[in-house]
């Protein structure tokens, strides 16, 4: 079965909303195996919504709609959805029994723009709305099954779960999952040439790859009887693993401060941290973990050069010999946010994060890294593109992962 | 003008990843008078793509798309362009010295799928990237122009600001602008009754007000000609700002940190930070705002009990009699900050983010703040609903609004 999503609000198309309904929708289709082949936003235009029904309907076994089906005269979905059947909208008793159900308990009126709710295309049926007043529209159009539900989030969620998925649930035995292994450290081109043969257009599992904050996901998408899916799953995602070794942290939702957590538990390891550039994003990061209070002592966000000496105990001298950004300097943070807090390890972070502040020997985005433990102190300089708040987010998920190559015992790998 | 979005990419048709960038093209377009008449995201296929293509070039005179430029076999939309014109794909000597002087800084060697990056449609023309190595493309099909921006989003918003917007701008007589005043403090309800007259449906400006990150945003929409437009947005911000009155924190864009930033600027005043329950995120946050080092003295994320009495001398008795989550204890944070960095403010949060720690006295979400300065010490406790990143991210803007209307000469106001 095949499914195109429409998402209907002028607000959505101008930009000023975000729609998230549309990947909620294509997830949960997804995993009754049903695959989606395109979203669309339209406008609250009933030609313009017309065109877009018949276009998905061509396209598709299944269209569901969200939107458009308020009592405001902006609302146009019931138009639009007649107007792509070619038949008029008509009175339903059946919604009207709805509204009335809905309004009467909570002392309220029917007004006439509510009764305009209860208009649908002649032959559609009415989808009762538990939580709302805009009862939902099931009709064929062509070949396609039609579904219209409210834009409103929870009256949306609510009729999803009830009223469309349980009557896709027993049409399919077949179902779609995903599985990402998530991956820091070599460019996309390099992994998408380790994976040539698995990404092979036509070849299934289907194996992509995509750009997350900073991260490089390998997806792979299987569809089929539910065991089968899960052995296709975990034979792909192991081999994956295995051809990229340590460049993988982890899989599905696992950020890297998770895998630097998972490492500080299993080590029984305490950590703490002198930043610089990136004023307290790394420690921010690791604290996104709940229980860090285990494993983190402190972090030192020393900004100026006068914090780094009394704080940290890097040795004035070498700040003004080298300049804050430099080793020696990142060097001495480490070991001295390590020193002073009696952790086992302490990570350092010193660069020029702009747009301000670069330098022809340091230009703007280097940055200077040390990770400092009981076997020493390990430095690494690198240089990122982009503004500061790009910069600043690649450094701290760059020092994390030197924490966890240093913590799984490993080296700075040399495609670092 | 009339445009359409596209968004290409399969983890966006399967709901696994979110599409933000149509929503913020859009509106881009919008703030220069481009009316977007739809978005739609499609699947890595090539096929799907030329399809696509040649609709959106059939409804708009503009076409706008993203995603699907990368290295990999995966990335097809210089495929589905090409199709969509009817022309070969070729290898394009501008794209390639674009994909040289990116690669040559870096010590790498251009691999045979970063070639792939620089076959063009024939006849397109190459985008420079300066922040990754996808070149984009620009091309014409039928009678529309069509832009590819790469799928990473900083790279993206990089290419719409510099490549795309200034080709569109002097384009178009007519704009649709958004003016957009910040507030913090007052529930949505209220605001809304505040501004009743000014919401009214069909009133023109049309003012409406979002939820985002945990301030309310009141939007005003005018469009006409930019004269008429700048005026009548000017008037209703002034009656908005005079209605909130210190609630406003800024427009447009401005974050909280940037109306502290400037305060702290105009008073060349230095400040502090001791975080326990927020991990870094307040300072964080601060050194978002480029110059920060002029006034960021240093920040101490004092997770451990140990590290808050040995780097912010707050006596350990008190953090026994009273617990970390307490008024002494954060009073102690703020003044010791203060003290033994030499800032002019010292700010402490300490409270529990959960999901574990809370206590039926000090539940999940109890946050204690101060603020110390030349006149005292302000303390404030709040409660906070949520999961722990929603608890954290809210204290850090709590927070800083203390700061703001601190350094802004006012008391806590009787609303906060």
């Amino acid at each position: 079965m095949r499914a195109v999503v429409l998402s209907i609000g002028s607000e959505l198309v101008t930009g000023l909303g975000l729609d998230t309904h549309s990947a909620e929708i294509a997830l949960a289709l997804g995993s009754l195996g049903v695959a989606v082949v395109r979203h669309e936003t339209l406008d609250d235009d009933a030609a313009q919504i017309a065109v877009g029904f018949v276009a998905a309907a061509g396209d598709a076994d299944l269209v569901i709609a969200t939107g458009g089906l308020g009592p405001t005269p902006d609302d146009r979905t019931r138009d639009g959805l007649a107007q792509a059947i070619g038949v008029p909208l008509e009175a339903s008793a059946e919604a009207l029994a709805m509204l009335e159900a809905w309004s009467a308990p909570r002392g309220r009126k029917l007004s006439e723009s509510n009764r305009r709710q209860a208009m649908l295309p002649r032959g559609a049926e009415a989808l009762p709305n538990p939580v709302g007043t805009a009862p939902g529209i099931l009709a064929r159009l062509g070949r396609a099954t039609v579904f219209c539900l409210p834009g409103v989030p929870s009256e949306m969620e609510r009729m999803l779960a009830d009223q469309v998925l349980p009557r896709l649930r027993s049409a399919e035995a077949r179902v779609l999952r995903v599985r990402t292994v998530r991956t820091f450290g070599l460019p996309e081109s390099v992994i998408g040439e380790r994976l040539a043969d698995l990404m092979a257009p036509g070849r299934r599992p289907r194996v992509a790859t995509a750009v997350h904050a900073g991260a490089i996901d390998v997806h792979i998408h299987a569809s089929g009887s539910a065991n089968e899916v899960d052995r296709l799953l975990e034979a792909d995602a192991a081999e994956v693993k295995r051809r990229l070794g340590a460049v993988v942290f982890g899989e599905g939702a696992d950020e890297m401060e998770d895998a630097v957590a998972a490492l500080l538990a299993q080590r029984g390891a305490k950590i703490a941290l002198a930043e610089s550039s990136t004023g307290g994003l790394i420690a921010a990061r690791l604290v996104n973990v709940p229980g860090m209070s285990e494993h983190l002592v402190e972090g030192i966000v020393a900004y100026s050069n006068a914090s780094k000496v009394r704080l940290l105990g890097v040795p004035k001298e070498i700040i003004e010999r080298h300049g804050a950004v430099s080793e020696p300097v990142v060097r001495a943070m480490a070991e001295g946010v390590r020193a002073g807090s009696g952790a086992d390890v302490g990570v350092a972070v010193t660069g020029v994060a702009g747009p301000s502040g670069g330098t022809p020997d340091k230009p703007v985005g280097t940055i200077w890294f040390a990770v400092a433990d009981g076997a020493g102190t390990q430095a690494a300089r690198e240089l990122f593109a982009g503004d500061r708040a790009t910069i600043r987010a690649r450094t701290a998920v760059y020092a994390l992962n030197l924490v966890r190559l240093r913590l799984s015992g490993g080296r700075k790998p040399d495609f670092l």
